[in-house]
């Protein structure tokens, strides 16, 4: 029998969601499904007792994540058990007027994902996860682009962590005043917000008959950047 | 002689930009620009060594930020000094599409905050916090709406920290391709990204004569978000 505990993330006192405890999930569909509908995430990591929380791209891979880490890679380089991280997505849906101070809030949906952050040190794990930094967003577009020379490899940093722990946390019910409060002459609403994308800016530079692959045609200027995304996952894991 | 020094943030290892330094600012300028055209914001912390990566609401007074702590409260109450913690804002600008790996990137607009964080517990600053929580974001607007009870003001936690440290760190030249690349018949480009409001959803509960205020007119469909916020701040604050 597979039972719901077993394609979820285990809960412990790191990632139970205590304020707002209906607002969590932890199963593998929603915590992926928010992670894989993103670029960017916040990385936290302590150095010397002092947190420092650094925005970079990062992307999915079972229940692994993998993110670019120069800023990190000093602190991580001979920590073959790495250290503790957190990784953190949000998407901002919405901002919302009540009727009081207290019920102003926001729409959101976010994971915080925790675990042991190393650096990606084999030579055949890095070669793979510096094609997926390029081809989860893109899919199979490093097979048409110079390829790295051996210093760029060296140079980029990649940092991996396994999910040990996750929650998602999700607010999706626009206003929601005390029972009271919707007698008073107040104005309340529902301000969506929602990250998308431009049209799409070719390099002015290109070669005369270079046009832009079909492939990237899922990215186009109006649409949610977070559709394009998601249809990028899974054309590349799918 | 009023020196750039003077109307900057402080530089040591905590805040120095290692990584492409020349994407580095310090200037009071530059940084709260950043801050006042953003809402949300990551906070990290570290309790018991897991650093925690919380997204939350925020907004700066002078050199002060200020927050919903919540789910800090616990690990703030008591500790007068504070804990040391990072508040983070990025504005996610463009994925670049480059001509190799190596050169994939994407336009940004970040900053590091660095300081203690604590529990705002002294009545009168909390009373002002809670109505600038609300006022910064929509100026004004408190003196509207049902006043906070009492147990709205306990159950509300608010955490408070000077800025020590701070850093802004900017990308924004697109695709950036090695000298030598630009011959290659491959296509780059650079794909714009922006948080957008979208149209307003008025309460459906709205009572008949309850019109829109014209103070949140700058908060229109259409409009970048962080235009509206900055617009808002300076109402505010300005």
């Amino acid at each position: 029998m597979l039972d719901k505990a077993a394609s979820s993330y285990p809960i412990d006192k790191t990632n139970r969601v205590k304020r707002r405890h209906d607002r969590g999930f932890y199963d593998h569909a929603t915590v992926h499904a928010l992670l894989d509908a993103a670029a960017l995430c916040h990385v936290s990591y302590v150095v010397d007792g002092q947190p420092y929380c650094t925005p970079t791209l990062f992307w999915r891979e079972e229940s692994r994540l993998y993110w670019h880490g120069s800023s990190a890679s000093r602190m991580l380089r001979n920590q073959s058990e790495g250290e503790p991280a957190c990784l953190t997505v949000t998407h901002l849906d919405s901002l919302v007027l009540a009727r009081c101070g207290f019920n102003h809030s926001a729409d959101y949906r976010s994971v915080m994902a925790f675990g042991r952050a190393r650096l990606v040190e084999d030579p055949h794990e890095k070669e793979r996860a510096l094609v997926m930094m390029v081809d989860r967003f893109f899919p199979g577009r490093t097979a048409g682009l110079r390829q790295s020379s051996k210093q760029e490899i060296k140079a980029t940093a990649v940092v991996v962590m396994d999910i040990e722990r996750a929650s998602a946390k999700i607010r999706a019910k626009g206003v929601a005043d005390d029972d009271d409060d919707y007698a008073l002459p107040v104005y309340a609403e529902r301000l969506p917000v929602s990250t998308v994308i431009g049209a799409p800016e070719p390099c002015p530079r290109l070669l005369a008959d270079v046009a832009r692959p079909t492939t990237l045609s899922g990215y186009r200027g109006g649409r949610l950047l977070e559709e394009a995304l998601a249809e990028a996952y899974a054309a590349a894991y799918g």
